[in-house]
């Protein structure tokens, strides 16, 4: 499967959790999107080179990664715009319920998006500890948002578990599938999941920006009433009427015309997974984290890293974060080295294994850099305490 | 400038109002962004490959073009999404109003989007005829949005007047521009416009499903609370603070992680209008537009077209519609004669004057086109008469 991306020489990428990797299939594919059906095709794209059905045809290469069926998943806007339609919408299928639950560790945005789903909608929005959020779940709550896995930590939560709790409280779930979809297999029909929302760009490996997912499950389809009402979510677009009509299933979580360049790129880059084996991709994925963290403690024990990911691989995803106080730092050289993790503020080294594009080769290389840049203190540079713009 | 373009053999496109031609400076670029930056660059791109600061920097260019300064104009999520964040901003500056005021004929997605935010503040949309605006303006209005060139006539409204009688009765106003931007020009700052919003794949040429941008005067950005707060428009989005803290000026508009294709796709585009004169543009443009329906008026006068563009080019923008109870048809006879227009129910054929691209030639040979298609009467063929997804 690695022959299906373009790697550099010399790099071994450890943060296809941020930006994955650009599969083969995707330069040739864009050249024809741009030179022919753009170019030459104009206006007639939309019609002849299948443009309009782009947003259902991608959402269902995803519902297949992710445990739904086609016509459940859709390709929108952002991650955050689309959680704002969900958490709005699941709001008001509990009108008789004011409260929005989160996790206090969550992705920013998560948390941002729901404070300002609160401020406009004149809910609550509660954040508690991880391990706290079950026995928050109370008949108050009207939707729980979580993400699956934590981006800082790479803990996963049991889906079906917190999903069925917060079913018996009779709160609506989401979950944001940001650091899951591509990386693991997910199962939200088998869990009975309400919603999801996911990340285009990191493990699906669409391209810096690209359009993200959104999941509502079929029962929910018909009562969705989400308030980003643009024209692509009408019931009959073309028609150019004045009142809002939400189109039938979840074409209505559509809102205005789709990024086809960043959807083109996507659909290119899910060619990646065909064939693949979810369970297989998993066994690999829990391989090369196992192997990353036993090889830390034989290798780094002297350096003062800590593990801030369990290492019961059944409650992580496919990243390991070390901490560490100089950890920008120790990051910056590293990548210097040709080994590419990210730094999370305010210690988190994190190393993305994205199990298509990597081996237990590079598992090795990768520890046995760290431990030069430990060793030979490379890291205390000035050029690499000197914070960037995006780290 | 029509050599900036790349334009198929055989075909005359007078549907740049809809989606631009391709710029020829957009195939290398996208290139670039896709094998060097993507694939090579990795995450490192945020930093080294500038893909963080784009939409302010593609902003800027935008800017110039519609009579506003840097940092008053951003690049982000679509037109629609764009215009529920002003909306809802627009509505929180005038607390003790709670009426926004629209045009019945407007885009419908302006309307939609009107309703969506009506229903989400508790708030009410009032949609009145064109002609009845300014006389609709009162102390109840909190916000005036109009389309400054309608998508179906081309009619343009008086920009500077409508805007000063709705600041007189105290409400603000937000312009749509999808028909403006990189047409004619445009003089935000002059008008003392409040906020506007506009389309990067119209007569900006950025590609199907081009990001949109976003204008807030500077006097208005510390105040504004727009809904949709995410990380990107945080005051410091890598410190992943858990409080929800808007970036100072209109940074806060942004919401996710950027489109970076469709911004890298649109910036490239943009670099058609270097060294233009937008008053050169204007006056071309008038000139096309204007030789157009002379001729419409001395080579088609008996077949039943209706003119729906005003005649005075001080009231239209770069558009010319036509009427025609066939009109579907026609246009789908005239696209296969090489000549592409589009059409918008009920009755309305559009034709757009990019003028960056066209010529008088053009002009011309499309109306002897048209002139073929009633002669001979071909769009009655079934396979013109027969209505595609996207019309």
């Amino acid at each position: 499967m690695r022959q299906r991306f373009q790697l550099p020489e010399g790099v071994i990428y450890l943060d296809g959790n941020s930006l994955g990797a650009m599969p083969r299939a995707v330069p040739a594919r864009m050249h024809r999107a741009i030179e022919q059906e753009w170019a030459t095709g104009l206006i007639r794209s939309w019609n002849d080179a299948d443009w309009y059905p782009a947003p259902q045809r991608v959402g269902a290469r995803i519902a297949r990664l992710v445990g739904a069926e086609d016509n459940e998943v859709i390709v929108a806007d952002s991650t955050s715009v689309n959680l704002f339609k969900l958490l709005v919408a699941a709001l008001r299928m509990r009108p008789g319920r004011s409260l929005m639950l989160g996790e206090r560790g969550n992705f920013p945005t998560d948390a941002y998006v729901a404070q300002g789903v609160a401020e406009i909608t004149g809910t609550q929005f509660r954040a508690v500890e991880p391990d706290e959020v079950l026995a928050a779940l109370n008949e108050d709550v009207a939707v729980l948002a979580l993400t699956h896995v934590n981006y800082k930590s790479g803990q996963a939560y049991d889906m079906a578990a917190v999903t069925r709790r917060a079913h018996e409280v009779g709160a609506l779930v989401i979950w944001d599938l940001a650091h899951t979809a591509g990386a693991m297999p997910c199962a939200l029909n088998d869990c009975e999941v309400d919603f999801a929302v996911g990340c285009g760009y990191k493990y699906l490996n669409g391209g810096p920006g690209a359009p993200s997912f959104a999941f509502v499950a079929r029962r929910h389809q018909e009562g969705l009433r989400q308030p980003l009402t643009g024209w692509h979510g009408h019931a009959r677009p073309f028609a150019f009427t004045h009142g809002y009509e939400p189109a039938p299933g979840i074409d209505r979580m559509l809102v205005g015309t789709a990024p086809q360049l960043g959807l083109i790129a996507l659909e290119a880059a899910l060619t990646a997974f065909d064939g693949v084996d979810l369970q297989a991709l998993r066994a690999k994925s829990v391989a090369l984290t196992g192997l990353f963290i036993a090889l830390v403690d034989q290798e780094l024990g002297a350096h003062g890293f800590g593990l801030a990911t369990p290492r019961d691989p059944a409650l992580r995803g496919s990243q390991v974060s070390l901490t560490h106080p100089e950890g920008y730092a120790i990051v910056q050289a590293l990548i210097a080295r040709g080994v590419i993790g990210d730094f999370r503020a305010p210690d988190i080294l994190r190393f993305g294994f994205a199990a298509l594009y990597l081996g237990h080769c590079d598992v090795w290389n990768a520890v046995a850099a760290l431990k030069s840049v430990m060793a030979e203190g490379d890291w205390r540079k000035p050029e690499f305490m000197a914070r960037k713009a995006v780290t």
